[in-house]
């Protein structure tokens, strides 16, 4: 048997603690320490209760003999120092998206990370979530033959607070960048121009952030083909997360989960129930799928299934979302892998 | 091109008017005259303006010489008369369900008809439904392999009047005489046992009539194997017309005909329509189905697609029902057309 | 009774013999007389046996003395003729779309029509499905409050063959016409702007008409709202018909219609029917629709139900579509009615 | 923060493993030890590297001095012995369906828990699936007013091994009985008569055991309403579980649970994934609810949800199915609650 990973956790806020759950439940795991600037006293002791040692100090999680590993669940503007510091130190690092919101630093944290060989994973959920995975390995069998077109739906039930949306980096950066990475990971292909289209529909709140909650953003990859993607921060009947690839021999859907297999039949009309209320729900299992695949990568030596560079990319593309909605144009991309330095 | 089949209908309320809809835009009839005892003037007028004859007197309908057939569209009380003096005066008879509520007399009525060698096609339309039709197909074609169980929901939106009831031979001779008869066509399997409970819990209404308005029915084959029957004479979100056919393959659903295809996803819930509201829309191609077969055997000398002796099964199952209902037990059914003298 | 409108119709392709069978069940209308160049043997017996007459020249049909209204289903490039030499008849005018390839003669068959106080209706067909209606219905009650983004799906089952789309018009005007009429109808907005991605993904043939077979089309509204459209000459799994209107208060989609209910669960998974094979099942009501409102409108004096007006503007949006695809960029559509002469 | 239950399990097969897995996720439990006669020694291992002792000897599990309670996995012929011992020690009872395949033994079970004063609870897992909670708050918020009738479909994906089947107790006490209690569970009812047809269609092994593989069962509830159970063992298409609760004001049903959303639209028909294999997946939830009930029950010292009378009850039932599949007749049910000295 393989000794188990030695798994610390930065940040303890929604995401830090569904980590903390997957971790005490995996049989490849330890949960050594979590550390939170401000720590919820319910959450600490039930770590505690799980043997689990707790701690303010982000820095002590990172220098510690004992940690083979972080998970950075922290706000976006301290991942940079994050991977600096567990790069420095040999942790391996699992970091939440998006790395940073100013690509020159993601490109710097990369650069780090590969310096001092650690595996740095990045936490697009949505690739591991098993309908999506089903979707792909029908896509990649041949099942739809050429794929044409792909258009992925992403609404959230509900806009975030005002506060988040002040440091989250916009629409783009915070929210399409999951339906951007989509784009790439389930075609592997690479995008050539973006165009989008979006508004201040939901709360004019954004606006006063320079910011959207709505959007249409048109993908054209090198080949020739395109996706869609539609976003809005406001589903008022849950999180709508729903994918079509379309190909020369047909479509493969993917549909939301539901809350229940309930239906109701009454006077007026049939009710079924409405989608999961939110990513906790909808991504669990993705969430365990991709700490199990980091736990495996760092334990065998492979690859981590979603790359700084993943990262780097989409952060790229986001930019160039912003920017086709400010100039109101179409925006040629060369930042892609193939093209750039990188 | 063939000639066309004049036609003659006999009774002129809610089915006999769709029958004459059918007949009007058939290109392989011609509808010659429709009688009724009180016509409706709207109804009149609008035939009239297709240049169709009407009258009060359904013996100038059967004894024209112009009248190649008729469809007896009239009462149940009715239906003996007309066949005996349709099949006196040579005309083929397209007769609506059931034949009569006496066995003795629908046996007398088939053995006329018989003897004068008119094709006798009774009104059983659901064997004509395009979903159906698929199913048996499917079946056939050994999709399930051998069938091991049936299942038939068939709900009423609403009860029928008072005055109906009191003449409609009861739920089981009215209502469930069109799912015993699908048992027998889907299947091609004989009924050896019937098994009913029932209750009257719609509408008190029901009772007075020695009648009831909700039944469970079994029906075990002669080859072991089983179907049931769920009946309700109301169904607040429209008529339930479903079927479910198991087997050792797999399974076979037929589902209802929604009223449109618009969803709406709410706050509560996500909302379909219901299915559509009665037979009137729900078996539309039904009729038009089962009037261009009868149309099709009466022209080229074929048989036509639902016997009287159909009908006498299922009438005597129907009876059989009842027993069950009354007595509260398990009827042995002897009167199939293998056993009986039939 | 009002009398009878009597019609003739121009054509007896597929889509003038949907529109004579309707005409000969409808009780408004009485089919006079229908012409074809080239008519098919089998459609003109059918069509004398119902007392129809038929003849190979257009002109007979619209100077008859005793033909009220005709309806043009001829190929697209003798509209304009067909309307002018009608109008100079005052024969009312049913047309199918588009009126004809470009705006500029568009306008004018608009402009003699109304100098002859003629109805002009145009067959964009989809406006008068029950579905579609249902939505719109839906919509305008406020049920899903303010409308953020629409999504048209229309993919037709398989390409036109090659001497169709050398005279189609292109992809533009011959099928996604229908689409951006839609999204007119169904949001009452009308649009500042059009993008659309295009390739030839299906079948190289379209490119040597120089014609595209897939596309993605981005309109944005002068509301700065907008919608996406996507078009395909070919869904192997048939015509697939499918609009999803997001809003405030939820979302409302409308789904294709499957050829039958069966659903068959097997080792595998589980299968159910195909969308519909294409326009004439599908949209079999909506032909029905649009002449019975046609006839109301010239029996009663009121306004047809889409204009020749609605017509020029969905023409002036291909055109527009066409242009953004040609050049790669969004295009400013000032040609809506409300900023242009129109 | 109240003290962990600390728990043993005596069985370490399929179902004790899964609610090993459960206890070890639970805050509220704390597992022990775990006992089985032929330990698997991967399971052995993963026990012991949480810490859990294991051993070869079920009483030592129940006369620990550190174990509160018990989950009794092993087979259905020693349930009686365990309880009994539990009982004598002190201990609550967890226990797997069916208590015993002899209502005496059943009882006098029941009889040796209450004079303990320990809580029996036992494991009808369905009662607890969110879908089933979810379709029972509906029924008792009047959601479809009275109760008219109630169908439970219920089938296996593929038979047991013969040697299961031996000591199984047969269709009905083994796998019925689920649907048994869940019809008295759902509807609050209790059964006045049962009326079985059953026969051996998937495999003749059933029958050499004097078992049957394919059943239809009604129930007569008190109160002249009645519901069916369909229940065969092998359905190629996964593990079938619907329900379906008709009323005066609509229907509740609860459908399967796919295994993925995914959605594939070919040439041929559109797929959708099958139901999920299994009771281990399409009921997980279920067994982390019916665990933490029982944790609070003891804790809290509560009534368990589910008792021995529940299932004394259920195991009458299924003995009054199997004589009326045997005698084939309807079976007068007087041991249900009310009626009997129970």
């Amino acid at each position: 048997m393989k000794k188990k990973v030695r798994l610390g956790i930065i940040g303890a806020g929604r995401i830090g603690q569904i980590h903390a759950t997957n971790v005490l439940q995996s049989p490849q795991a330890e949960l050594v320490v979590v550390s939170d600037v401000y720590f919820d006293s319910e959450v600490q002791a039930r770590l505690h209760s799980y043997g689990v040692e707790t701690t303010d100090d982000y820095l002590t999680v990172l220098r510690r003999e004992d940690v083979d590993a972080v998970l950075v669940c922290s706000s976006t503007d301290t991942h940079i120092d994050m991977i600096s510091e567990a790069a420095a130190n040999g942790k391996h690092v699992f970091c939440e998206k998006p790395v940073s919101l100013e690509t020159a630093k993601t490109k710097m944290a990369i650069a780090k990370a590969e310096a001092q060989g650690i595996a740095l994973q990045i936490g697009f959920n949505r690739r591991f979530d098993p309908n999506v995975q089903e979707a792909k390995a029908q896509l990649e069998q041949g099942r739809i033959g050429a794929l044409h077109s792909l258009r992925i739906i992403s609404r959230d039930p509900a806009p975030p607070p005002a506060e988040y949306v002040a440091r989250s980096g916009g629409l783009f950066k915070d929210m399409a960048i999951h339906d951007l990475d989509m784009a790439r990971y389930l075609t592997g292909k690479e995008v050539e121009e973006v165009y989008v289209r979006a508004a201040c529909l939901v709360d004019p709140m954004f606006a006063t952030h320079d910011d959207v909650d709505t959007a249409t953003t048109v993908l054209t990859f090198t080949d020739g083909t395109f996706a869609t993607i539609e976003n809005s921060r406001r589903a008022v009947y849950g999180y709508d997360q729903r994918i079509e690839l379309f190909g020369e021999k047909g479509m493969i859907q993917v549909g939301n989960q539901q809350e229940s297999t309930v239906q109701i039949s009454g006077e007026g009309h049939i009710e079924s129930a409405k989608p999961q209320a939110f990513f906790l729900e909808r991504y669990a299992t993705s969430y365990r799928n991709e700490l199990e695949q980091f736990l495996y990568a760092i334990t065998f030596g492979g690859t981590v299934p979603c790359t700084g560079k993943d990262a780097l990319v989409a952060e790229e593309l986001a930019d160039a979302c912003r920017l086709s909605w400010k100039e109101k144009k179409p925006i040629l991309f060369t930042a892609r892998p193939n093209t750039s330095k990188g």
